[in-house]
């Protein structure tokens, strides 16, 4: 346990006095710098400058240009990411236009645990091109893998589990297949070191309001590797794709760069909220993140094992280091209850059902104290069985990812 | 003329001294009560209340509340529109969709002069559903109607020269042929009476930037109708468009109602902006919205034909008020040079290429006087031919639509 560990940039964040957030896994805290980028964008750019903002202000080249802040984020290039959407189209984008890739291969890949949104957009693209949906779990990758695999999708961190899958180890044998591989980054990006250009992925999305802390529905991103970015050929063809989209033709024709990427007008406020909340990472190396989100990781885990089995509380994530994302998920009877009642004390986890706490870790505002308290109150919610008072209300439960 | 007619509403807007706005048509003036929402969507519920925001502030039943109030504007019934992604993203739900109901039915029927992005989107879903484009004027519709049209696709205003299609009559021969009805309301809601439940339209889809005023990018909407939500089969299969998203099952189910057309997690900051922004229509009917825009454009296209011919300006859009929308076009040599030398005199209209000047009529806060200030002074950057001053940069032109 290491629970003198400061947290790396809370002087970063706007946190309430007497809570500890725990599910910055599903919406990160707020940046101290939103709320002035926020105000300019309403009555700087919004009002005053109204429509000449687009070409005054930047509108036009805001998505390529926070996709780059993405990018250095997640191990990509410059002109390699581009910011928009939602997760769930962004997927449906990356697994056609994978599919189109390899033509004559007749079968996707997925992790059957993974993410249902993830299931659901594979299973729409197989209906759409007469293609079949294969669900297993990534570790079974290799015997799977044929020539009849067009593309192979995976989160690289489980949502459930916390487990952190090896995104080159993956990627390499999905290549070695002739396959295209995606990955799904919601639960990596800003959250430990990504290498997406040295593995060679081909495509990856994510979302931006987790780890990133770009606010409630922040924009999604895709990435395309430029090598792909000349043969790649996406299905959502928005007019902010076109190659030349004032010239207004009637056909499309994909911008020769990352920018066929765009789709529609992208929400401009949620954008330049998120732009301001990517300043929280300015000069913080992911590796210095990863190490404090591997201490905090390793305090909870060594806490549950030492004080907890006696509540029939069991680890889900993998103890390896290396085989964890920045969540520890706990099987518990009880779970849901359990997590209203840490809540009700100001400790805000979340619940996965049907049986799981998730406690996200995040060190840019979460300090080793912070979870000695977390722990110490669950603890207590379980020795006092404080859960049995909170009133049984999941149909309502909110949705976090 | 009627210059002196007051604006209907210009107290619930904020507006610059000196400005005379008229592209509301692509950018809508920042409502009042909007900084307060945001405000108020960044400190508590975002910074204080976090992810409890999703119950405990309404952000899950925030697509759906807003839906209702939009449909109110164009109207549809309760449980019929669903706010959500970009126009050009629901263009790509409803036109799958839209096929989906015919099938065997192998050609989409859309506008050839209609937005880029209605076209290209039909291209794609043509492409991925090996149907066939048929590109023709609204006006052209009986001829090219038969057994094989799936679906038929207009705007209701035509974004360049302003002409008003019949809703009702365009959507009646197009159920004569047994095809579907899809309308691009992009250029008509907010701006005069929609009625689409009366009309039987099928599906429908909008932004909320324009007349709506909902900010820059702010999420767009889709209209289907109540007796389509059972049969309607959409292929953009995100999470929250699932019966039962929190039972996080592996396989997709679609809610029966409305809920159905949700995709991913929508951008809430954009999209409170939004709900702010629509409280500058309450207690407002859109029947006085429309004959105040028709008599502002009337004055346009009056002032027009009395003053500016001898500029070579003709007036492009429908003289007839039951064929014109809320904005005026006029065709003039130089008109990328016009609408820049205006801008500078603070008369904001736009350019579209190659020679029309267009001026967007927004009732709510224009009135006749500033209209008759704003072809004074189009009158004068002709007369002193000002126009000639102006650099030549189309290239980073502006995206209005």
């Amino acid at each position: 346990m290491s629970s003198e560990r400061a947290a790396l940039a809370p002087e970063r964040f706007v946190l309430s006095d007497g809570t500890i957030y725990l599910d910055g896994n599903s919406l990160g805290a707020m940046p101290v710098g939103v709320p002035a980028a926020v105000e300019d964008a309403l009555h700087r750019q919004w009002a005053a400058d109204l429509i000449t903002s687009w070409n005054d202000n930047g509108w036009w080249q805001l998505p390529a240009r926070i996709g780059d802040r993405i990018g250095a984020l997640v191990g990509a290039g410059p002109g390699q990411v581009i910011c928009g959407d939602s997760t769930s189209v962004q997927l449906f984008q990356t697994l056609v236009a994978a599919a189109r890739l390899r033509p004559g291969r007749t079968v996707l890949i997925t992790d059957g645990g993974g993410f249902p949104t993830d299931q659901y957009l594979t299973d729409s693209v197989a209906r759409l091109l007469d293609l079949e949906v294969v669900r297993i779990h990534p570790s079974e990758l290799a015997r799977h893998l044929d020539a009849r695999t067009a593309a192979v999708s995976f989160s690289l961190v489980d949502y459930r589990t916390g487990e952190l899958f090896d995104l080159a180890g993956v990627t390499a044998a999905t290549h070695a297949a002739g396959a295209v591989m995606v990955w799904d980054l919601c639960h990596a990006a800003g959250a430990l070191p990504v290498r997406l250009d040295e593995a060679g992925v081909d495509l990856a999305v994510g979302c931006s309001y987790k780890y990133l802390n770009g606010g409630p529905g922040a924009p999604a991103w895709i990435y395309v590797a430029a090598g792909l970015q000349a043969e790649i050929d996406l299905p959502l063809t928005g007019w902010h794709g076109h190659r030349s989209p004032f010239a207004l033709e009637q056909h499309y024709a994909p911008a020769a760069s990352i920018e066929q990427a765009r789709i529609g007008t992208p929400p401009l406020l949620s954008m330049l909220a998120l732009d301001a909340a990517l300043d929280a990472f300015d000069g913080i190396e992911l590796s210095a993140v990863r190490a404090a989100s591997l201490a905090l990781t390793d305090q909870v885990i060594a806490y549950a094992d030492e004080q907890l089995t006696r509540y029939d509380v069991e680890v889900v994530t993998p103890r390896a280091a290396s085989r964890r994302g920045s969540h520890v998920s706990l099987r518990m009877p009880s779970a849901y209850e359990v997590c209203q009642a840490l809540i009700a004390r100001g400790v805000i986890g979340d619940y996965r059902a049907p049986d799981m706490l998730r406690l996200g870790l995040t060190p840019l505002y979460l300090s080793g104290q912070d979870v000695d308290r977390a722990m110490a109150e669950l603890r207590d919610v379980l020795e006092t069985k404080a859960y049995q008072a909170v009133e049984f209300a999941r149909s309502s439960d909110h949705p976090v990812t």
